[in-house]
């Protein structure tokens, strides 16, 4: 049966961070806001390519495991994927190389001009779709064969799914820092343990992690 | 060595409620908050005067028995002592009865007419002071005799000694759900990490700790 899948950063006060430039596409705050979730181990394998062992192992990592575990497709937004940020590059690929780190069908939500597929190394084919979410979302779970969607991203996108009350399993990783400024989450989540049974786990990193589950 | 301790609940997205009446001084939000704390056999020993042993024992009951541990005095607002709710009762003595959970001189910084000292049974005297926060917090410092001076609450008391950055140890309670509502106290917090060292840990509860150290 598939579930819609979210998993999100969020500092101690609810922010995630909404200064990206073309140069740091995340924002400075990305990185103190992830530091523990990259130092995983299957971050490294999965993302760095790097299949030296090197990297946490311990609760961190098992989160990681399943962030890349069971998903069939993913459904990201405009910004995340790049085009906001080079609007006019016909042959932009997304951020990730040749071989993204997806290995599914990604569906683009983009109100932009209609783009055709692109097929990448291992696995990943990015769609573009100009549908209502729900049309998109019932389009990638046909597409998911029984296994999970995953909302990648961004905020944006997040927001709308959250909103729209599509999103089954929500884990919020939430980094110990105030960061005082970006995208206000919590708004977004009021009344979410009405509807969700939620659980909390602490990380040795000091990472809290905590999962709403429909 | 007196330290400057504080004990915060707050909701996972960062509120504290504001919500309080006369017949319900903590506001309704305040039980859903509290309830993990309220369950432990700390608070009812110390707060409800059960000493069966009925209540939890866990993670946090520990951050309970560390709550009662090692205060000298206290100092709190006006409001929490309830001269905003009652500010004509000159007989007014707090919400707690004859035997108040304190123990300690507790210091009620209060802007109104002077009243006496108020001796309670069990040790709690209350002594009304006009001074500025530094004045009042030196006065509890020099009569906590090595012991640590707790700022008990509510939440402008507890604002205006963390923005005068006094405060030593924070502990906050956040309790897994999502109130919408309230003090904003996370806007309080912004960079205190980058003062105070964070540790995080989940009690059995459910309940989130984050200890920020000085």
């Amino acid at each position: 049966m598939t579930r819609v899948r979210l998993d999100l950063f969020t500092s101690l006060d609810g922010y995630t961070p909404a200064d990206p430039t073309p140069d740091n596409p995340m924002g400075e705050d990305w990185g103190r806001l992830t530091a523990a979730y990259a130092a995983t181990r299957t971050f490294h394998e999965y993302v760095f390519g790097d299949t030296s062992g090197k990297g946490t192992t311990g609760v961190d990592d098992r989160y990681a495991v399943a962030f890349f575990e069971g998903v069939g497709t993913e459904i990201m937004g405009a910004g995340m994927f790049g085009l906001h940020t080079f609007p006019g590059d016909a042959d932009w690929k997304g951020w990730w190389g040749d071989t993204p780190p997806f290995g599914t069908p990604v569906y683009v939500l983009s109100h932009t001009a209609p783009r055709p597929s692109i097929h990448m190394e291992g696995g990943t084919t990015f769609h573009f779709r100009s549908a209502a979410i729900e049309d998109v979302l019932a389009e990638a779970t046909e597409a998911a064969g029984g296994l999970d969607v995953r909302i990648g991203g961004g905020y944006s996108t997040a927001r709308d799914f959250l909103r729209a009350g599509l999103v089954d399993d929500l884990h919020l990783m939430v980094t110990p820092i105030f960061l005082g400024r970006g995208h206000r989450l919590w708004d977004d989540l009021r009344g979410f343990e009405l509807t969700h049974e939620v659980t909390t786990e602490v990380a040795e990193s000091g990472q809290i992690h905590v999962t709403l589950t429909r």
